[in-house]
């Protein structure tokens, strides 16, 4: 096992389940702590701001700050301010994105912005998809936050980000930038908040097809902990396995 | 030019391009209804009725009653029907699609439906989405009108009914039934109505990736007219090309 300088980690199915922490990695979460091990938690959630991603994972006994967490929202606003494109945008997207978008600078237009960015919405209508598959159409640069498919809730898989984002894809023929896991965006930018060199940082997480995929798209060392979504059995069998696969992050020594 | 006993017509683009009829084709239709030659318009529009279409042509001087109408909200009810499933269905579509559906004997559910069915709707909300992806998800037969993937607008191309149906299909990762052209399940329907030998039918129409294709798909001979979509050099440059290509209908001898 390497030593690493610098964590990133995955939030549901790496740190907590739905409501509950998993204790390995509160255990685990409050050793890097007491040892000042920089640590950042990265989202591909769009709808929430990071003080209360931070506020949550607090109240599971888990030392965080605001300052510890990048949300796909908040990568997505800096991807933006990094472009020379007008530094308007038409946003399909909850408070999250559109405080984020705010906060950057961006000013909203839905007529003739330079981006179009596409989150999750749950009060997403056609007028919206119209007035965006039309600005995509005129040009405008077409980010989304992630490209996930379905949105696990008490009610059964509802549909995702990725999938909203189909309609003007599929629509215009466009394909966006997406900025969250597994592309490496947002971990690039995750990097660089961190302050650690690439080679001294890994990434955990549980799901292959998002976590790991990301950290290895990004360059990076990854670890693959079993308390969520994808099994070791699955992970064994991806081309590029993650550089550690284990059980649960009492395995891992920092 | 072989002689057909029957025919089926596209109509924009065919018959006429937006508001304005193709005076060829008024022609064409007013020596098909005097020699009392079947003929049937067809088409992927699920939003309006069949009465609405014929009054529609009509207006524009073409010889044209509701039995000679087959829009693919029609033929959708009526693939229903003729499923062994559960005869109930959720529906994302306008009013031309849910009186169809209602007045085949389809009743409306939106929990544990047979079938969900799409058609375009210009208020489709997150909300309907979900219900469509969760009732998928449980087993509903998913059929989709047409996979049209923009609608020409006065605004410009807004998203259509293939683009509204892709969010089930990239969510819950089940394909639809295509109900309209390029498939074949409208134009077999057609075929059955117009009452003539599928040898003896012949189908005109102007875009080749639609009415030329779902056509072939059919098995139908078929006639490429220059007045709309798709050019001659492009339809000549397919590997199945049309069985006729021709600048106008006055070039066609019935």
């Amino acid at each position: 096992m390497k030593k690493y300088n610098g964590y990133l980690l995955d939030l549901d199915g790496t740190i907590y389940k739905g409501k509950e922490p998993i204790p390995e990695a509160v255990a685990f979460i409050q050793k890097l702590h007491d040892q000042q091990i920089p640590y950042l938690f990265v989202t591909n959630n769009s709808t929430t701001s990071p003080e209360k991603v931070a506020v949550r994972i607090r109240d599971m006994g888990i030392p965080c700050e605001e300052k510890y967490v990048l949300t796909t929202s908040m990568a997505a606003a800096s991807y933006i301010t990094t472009n020379p494109y007008k530094q308007t945008a038409y946003i399909i997207g909850e408070d999250g994105l559109k405080e984020q978008i705010r906060s950057a600078g961006i000013q909203e237009d839905d007529e003739e912005p330079g981006f179009v960015v596409v989150g999750l919405d749950r009060q997403v209508t056609y007028d919206k998809l119209a007035k965006a598959c039309l600005a995509v159409r005129n040009g405008a640069h077409f980010v989304s936050t992630n490209a996930d498919n379905a949105l696990p809730t008490e009610k059964g898989l509802m549909p995702g980000n990725g999938a909203i984002t189909s309609i003007i894809t599929v629509s215009t023929g466009v394909e966006p930038t997406f900025i969250g896991k597994p592309e490496r965006i947002m971990i690039d930018q995750a990097v660089n908040m961190l302050g650690v060199s690439p080679e001294n940082t890994v990434l955990i997480g549980d799901n292959y097809d998002t976590d790991i995929l990301a950290g290895i798209q990004a360059g990076l060392d990854t670890i693959h902990v079993e308390t969520g979504v994808t099994s070791s059995k699955e992970a064994a069998l991806k081309s590029i396995p993650a550089t550690y696969s284990i059980s649960s992050l009492s395995e891992w020594n920092i």
